[in-house]
């Protein structure tokens, strides 16, 4: 890999500076690009949090979760000490307007002209919190907010959200992070798709059998019980990362790879998704909870043990069998499914092609598997094309192979990661890669419904054992269309 | 590998057994074959020549020929006795029909049905060979005859040698060799094509914008320079070879992957070759002849000295861009090309796709190369989808990457090689990989105007020193167009 492009100097703010995400990602992935020398001179990172450290204290505590959260390998004392010296810790009540005099004076205390205010903390502070930047005269020109998901729980609350945070800032300062959307396949399948010339002939409902999005965790809701429990599987997972990656393999060819050329695009796949009908919801969603079970030869308890909440009716598992009613994509099923304590760590999208129109080696072993093309994104990187070859010899017996790229394999060097990506996308001003408004809301337009439904029917989520691939229904879901899951190594 | 199928027993016979081909190509691939088990019991092989030898000292020359031309570790002392046992050894003059009494002797001594004529021999013996096996009444039901190429040096002589072999044999019986056919890699193409559905909606004049076929030898003609003068890269290589592996490139999926339905499609194929008129042959043929020069490091000594022809006017290279004019590919330049004594020996179809209609990532480096379908036959037999993919990181660069199936790492087991593959269809019956009495004919047609263009407008071979790419001119045949020669290793 060649030495990335460093981006301009500025002032990275995390409100919740503290806090799990600020330590577990933001903080190493910024670490981490420092060393990659893309941070230049006049950065600093300012995290903001009520918590009783002064500035030292800030460094020490920093310093000793970067030996948690960055591989060792990768920890080298001459970059430490440069990152830790951009640190700066500012104390105050998030709730409280007036504190935000101690924010402005650490700004006033740079001449860089950008500003990122990374709002690390719960949803509910986000209103506020832009609020009390505005009364203080901080959002200058330069200036981007970054909002971390879940951007509100239904299309009401998300709008009010989008309300509170664009009375501050504009439209393009505004960034709504999804670190899915910053994973190096998930970029490479815009460039994939669009700067190749081998798949858009294939990229319709003439070649296209279906689709299908996965993203499995094996991991339970650890300590996030409580935010979960009012959440589940849809509002957490599917109804953002998924149809993101929906928005990426269904859109059009946009006019640009910029910012609002893309999210044009992506906005019209989401606005094309067909409603689905109380009919539809019964027949075509799928609810899961995990019970206990075994996870990597662990006994691991159940969801309502985890959650602490004996009567939850939250689910942890959704599948959906989805259709986007455009031109291109019109009666190709996507099936998106997502879970919890599921088998294993898999994510990854399958495009499936319809069969050959005639099986011309017939009475062949091998014969009759379609072609597929898999993008791996969990646990890794990969792309590949699923064909069928002749075995060597006479035997002429047939038998798919692969053609793959490995990212690790192919890219020797090691590769930034989502986040690493994305906040440098943040400090150049590209939203490409993030959520505008109107995607926001025509993704919950869709998934509301749903979710109105299950609650008004009643809908009690199937209780499948941890450690499996969620509960029957979802098989049933994609096997009465003569379809299957795609199982494979991921 | 599985185990091969075993073939039915049948007497191999061979004439010209003490030969070139035979020993070197013919008698090694038998014994591999038995090696497998693919031989049965009462299968034998009987050597007829003109030689002072014994059939003991038939089996002792080729054990010890087996020991030069198959690899030590595939010599086994237990399947040598075995391959030794099934030896016979007839020794006449080929050219005296009643010496075939001798002949019809050791094969009235088994009962197998199943025999197989091989003609190893110069084609100037083909007719009479074959009116001397059916004089004895050797030409049973199951008997097969093969040819080795050249069939004829034009279209006059290949319909003699066809006429003389047709009135003994029925088409069906005749095998044309040619052991390209038999290699892995464009057997696959037919599998890659047909048992796929990705390629076909790319496979046309829409999405493809040229192909090149390509057969490159870094060996001079060594001893065969008598046989080579009187013939030239085009007879020798591009007339049977090189069209051959385009009609696979080029033919209408076939209604069935059975022997007549893929010949029909290749006949077509080589039909609609455009012819080239004289105009065209000056424009669009290349010609040239190795002089001295470097080859492996190694000094290498002119066509001329090899041939001990100090003015031969031979061709041992040529390049010609030809056209189909069919529907599919109307439009679509073919760049063929082969030749002796060449910077390397590699062997290849290069399948070069449009590109993309707008470039949309304008300015962005490594986003121009357009996709490429590689098979490569010689060395190492591969195929490549060269496509265009996101670099790591940040810094949006492109580059391009190659999703590859190699047939050695793939399969790991050692597969048969072109010959031994052909042989046991010869067995079986099956001449799918053959050519047929009319697509030699056809190739004839197209090519015959070009020699007789070249001889009457006097056409002298550009000289271009052995171990390089070929005259100067190849290169302008295809640069004229925009394009050039894929030199990426095999």
């Amino acid at each position: 890999m060649r030495t990335p492009r460093p981006v301009d100097p500025c002032d990275f703010v995390i409100f919740g500076g503290t806090g799990d995400l600020a330590v577990r990602k933001l903080l190493p992935a910024l670490y981490l690009r420092d060393r990659d020398g893309q941070l230049t001179e006049g950065t600093r990172i300012i995290g903001v949090a009520k918590a009783g450290l002064d500035e030292p204290g800030y460094r020490d505590k920093i310093q000793a979760e970067l030996a948690r959260f960055v591989p060792s390998g990768l920890l080298e004392t001459d970059t430490i000490e440069r990152f830790l010296a951009r640190l700066r810790f500012v104390s105050i009540d998030l709730t409280e307007p007036s504190d935000y005099t101690a924010v402005a004076a650490v700004l006033a205390s740079s001449s860089v002209d950008i500003r990122v205010f990374y709002l690390a903390c719960a949803p509910a502070l986000f209103g506020p919190i832009c609020a009390a930047l505005d009364a203080h005269g901080l959002v200058t020109e330069s200036a981007r907010v970054v909002l971390e998901k879940p951007i509100g729980r239904d299309l009401a609350s998300a709008r009010e959200i989008n309300d509170a945070v664009g009375a501050v800032f504009a439209e393009h300062q505004i960034f709504r992070i999804d670190h899915y959307l910053g994973k190096e396949s998930v970029q490479n399948l815009l460039v994939t798709r669009f700067a190749n010339t081998l798949l858009e002939p294939l990229w319709n409902s003439s070649r296209i059998d279906h689709v299908q999005i996965t993203a499995a965790e094996s991991l339970g809701v650890g300590t996030r019980g409580d935010y979960y429990d009012r959440s589940g599987a849809l509002r957490d997972m599917l109804q953002n990362h998924l149809l993101q990656v929906l928005c990426l393999v269904a859109m059009e060819p946009p006019t640009h790879v910029n910012r609002e050329s893309v999210r044009d695009e992506k906005r019209k796949v989401l606005q094309a998704l067909a409603p689905l009908s109380a009919d539809d919801i019964k027949r075509d969603t799928v609810t899961g909870q995990y019970g206990p079970g075994l996870v990597d030869g662990e006994v691991v308890g159940s969801y309502r043990d985890d959650a602490e909440n004996p009567e939850s009716l939250t689910e942890t598992f959704v599948a959906i069998k989805a259709e986007i009613r455009n031109w291109r994509w019109a009666g190709v099923p996507f099936y998106l499914r997502t879970g919890k304590r599921m088998s294993r760590r898999s994510s990854s999208i399958v495009v499936q092609f319809k069969p050959v129109p005639l099986p011309m080696f017939p009475g062949i072993e091998g014969a009759s598997e379609p072609n597929r093309l898999i993008i791996s994104l969990q646990p890794d990187e990969e792309i590949r094309l699923e064909m069928t070859a002749k075995e060597p010899g006479s035997g002429g017996r047939l038998r798919p192979v692969s053609l793959a790229l490995n990212y690790t394999e192919a890219f020797q060097d090691r590769s930034p990661d989502a986040y690493e990506r994305l906040l440098m996308d943040v400090v150049r001003g590209d939203p490409t890669l993030f959520m505008r408004r109107d995607e926001v809301e025509a993704a919950w337009a869709w998934a509301e419904p749903i979710l109105h439904n299950w609650q008004d029917s009643g809908r009690v989520p199937r209780v499948y054992p941890a450690g499996t691939d969620g509960p029957v229904d979802a098989a049933t879901l994609i096997e009465r269309d003569g379809r299957r899951w795609h199982e494979g190594a991921a």
